[in-house]
């Protein structure tokens, strides 16, 4: 048995984190470092590490949990109070991206080169990449300028909400489109049915934490985490196998559900160092590691810039449009656009998740993950273009859902100092003994 | 791509979690559980689940981080403060074991079957899965009869940490002999340049930590948690492929010198969940699903029997004798010697490495497995018997070795609570509002 395996995963661990805290130096999201720790490793750059199985199966796992921890932070209840304006932003930001990102790849011409015209569902994939945001750059940007606690700040949270749903609807649509059966009352009947498994789920989940939590109190608190990891599981390979829609989607369901059972916060406590200490950095490195330098030909360079483009003026213009059908100025309109514009991890899952079903050629996907780092990069700079020359207490408004952002932050800081507290009274305690 | 090990996830955290809570309702230790849990699913019995090299990955990793956190719960400042008592106690109860183990081994005569005469250093392999101690059940025994604040107790609380050292010390030098090269001074250069690696990592890391600790205090503290690990897996590796000593020792060398950090209770706080949502439960299943039934015939039955009476009385024995040298009576000495005579995942893990090695022959590997869980089924109830007739409050006796097995749980607790609380304060605010 070789243990080289053990080194791979450390030097993982170690090159994500120090690059993802020079990318928080540099303002960039930590996903551009951890992207960037997995390219510079892999045969792209230095070729210390390649991918394997091992890595693979794990960076599969890490996408679940990502996706398990995206649900658990939609609660239900607040994807209910989150208002007209943030479902109506919500909903233009996700139609007007699907939308131009399908024409785009419909449309565009590849030449001779390797890629030829893509199908409609290949197009339809494209486009369904674009739709989902990823806010929490944007948040950062926000609060860094003191403007998070705003009429535009809360709309912005409460659409990246609906608009993860919404993204993966589209998803579920598409995927069970891609499954291979070309009738659409049969795709449509997996949809529904899925629909309903994930409802029946819900209830029965609900029912039984709600029981369980009555009956064990504060005791044998681990079970809590660990069966909500297996139904996570259990959805993720349900909705696979049995319905012919993405993992990823059961994933996102089991974390709704979880969201609204007792000890959530709880389980999400744990279910994160799960995340952070080992699934997520191997995502992350993974994807680096598959990256190849393809040949950059004319065609795919200005692939490339059409797709930044389409990636940020489509969400400019749908959530843009969306905030003005709202009643906010345009100013407003430009704001929340700009907010909404920056793509993440899901952007990149969903990119995988059509590598891995084949009905994205291999060759759009280093133009994606370009896109996402662009978005990064460029997004907090528009952003703080459009607040410019605005007065620091302008539009200022409360909300409860950035309590949300703040809270598991605020818990494990305030654990880390209890600890200390409680250490300093053990190291006292033998030497009033002695 | 399959999607099974999702399933297969699934079933081995539904399982061992449902089997370990059966267990601990019969008052046997999880561990006896979960083992069973992987027995049944395996091959030898219902033939769901087959060993894979994705799971055989994953339970090495979860040894990794057993270790790991062994090592964390080791603290130099306690190993020093838990006396002289202790520290006989646990010699004696290394040594008796190690010497009767191997001498069962040695001597055992196989016939004509497939295991064929051992050679000493085999035999040695032997003495050292017997060495090992797992107090968990000891403790838990002994809270429930009000005992574990006594004498008594403490002793063995203490003898445990340090066995735990002892016994990583007999590997170390047994694996660095099965290594191939036959001259000892080759192997004593192994295990210096080893000591001295860890020395040298300690320093640095206890360096690096204090610094860096001071630098972010409270901020940034998934930092702390992914370096940690990282120098886990960078230690197990260095051991294993550098200096020809077992990763496992490499792992538990990393835990020893993070528990003297600053912020070690944080990290054993992350590491946790790490290990109990999926790592541990996968090296326990793991073990069950190799499990094949063997022809059980007479030899083997007759060696099981003997390896389970030489597993308690070597260590009644030692550390018995090492009580009464410590100027116990006879009565706390056998109380003393049987609550060390309980084996757990160290033993398995050992026995592990010793197959992985190929210097321990398949077939002893089920009546190991057998010996552990003879062992926790059997010490409790003779453990209480041995305390039976005293009264509640002989020998009660304060101890600061005791707050630690209560701490993480507290902890635990306490965040539940607050979690709890926090929850309900922000269920209140949108109706306070509306």
């Amino acid at each position: 048995m070789s243990y080289d395996y053990l080194l791979t995963l450390c030097i993982i661990l170690g090159s994500t984190k120090v690059f993802s805290i020079l990318s928080g130096r540099l303002h960039l999201p930590q996903v551009v470092g951890s992207l960037l720790a997995g390219l510079l490793l892999g045969p792209a750059v230095l070729g210390i590490l390649a991918p394997s199985e091992f890595l693979t199966m794990l960076a599969e796992l890490g996408v679940i949990v990502i996706m398990f921890n995206a649900g658990m932070g939609t609660s239900i209840q607040e994807l209910k109070e989150s208002g007209k304006a943030g479902f109506i932003v919500a909903m233009c930001g996700v139609l007007v991206p699907l939308a131009l990102g399908t024409g785009l790849m419909y449309c565009f011409d590849w030449g001779d080169g390797a890629v030829g015209k893509l199908t409609l569902l290949q197009s339809l994939f494209l486009g369904t990449v674009l739709t989902a945001t990823s806010v929490s750059i944007t948040v950062e940007t926000l609060r860094e300028i003191g403007k998070l606690s705003t009429k535009v700040g809360n709309v912005i949270l409460a659409a990246a909400l609906i608009d993860d749903v919404l993204g993966l609807v589209c998803l579920t649509i598409v995927s069970a489109l891609a499954g291979g059966s070309v009738s659409i009352p049969v795709v449509l009947c997996k949809i529904v049915l899925f629909f309903v498994f994930a409802v029946v789920m819900a209830v029965l989940a609900h029912k039984f934490y709600l029981w369980y939590d009555r009956r064990v109190a504060d005791r044998n608190l681990h079970r809590f985490p660990v069966s909500a990891f297996a139904l996570c599981l259990f959805m993720a390979w349900a909705a696979e196998v049995l319905f012919g829609v993405a993992d990823i989607i059961g994933a996102f369901a089991a974390g709704l559900i979880i969201s609204s059972t007792p000890k959530d916060d709880y389980i999400k406590s744990k279910i994160n160092p799960l995340s952070y200490m080992l699934l997520t950095p191997v995502f992350f490195a993974n994807i680096g590691l598959k990256i190849t330098m393809p040949q950059m030909d004319l065609m795919l360079v200005a692939f490339t810039v059409l797709l930044v483009l389409t990636a940020i003026l489509s969400k400019l213009i749908g959530c843009g449009l969306g905030a003005k059908l709202c009643g906010f100025t345009t100013r407003q309109g430009i704001q929340t656009g700009m907010g909404m514009a920056c793509r993440g991890e899901v952007a990149l899952i969903v990119a995988e998740k059509g590598a891995a079903m084949g009905i994205m050629p291999e060759a759009v996907f280093g133009p994606i993950i370009i896109m996402v780092v662009c978005c990064s990069v460029f997004t907090p700079v528009l952003l703080k273009n459009a607040f410019r020359g605005e007065s620091p207490y302008e539009g200022l408004e409360e909300s409860s859902l950035l309590d949300d952002y703040e809270m598991a932050r605020r818990m494990d800081m305030v654990a880390a100092q209890m600890m200390r507290h409680e250490k300093k009274l053990r190291q006292k305690k033998p030497g009033a003994q002695g």
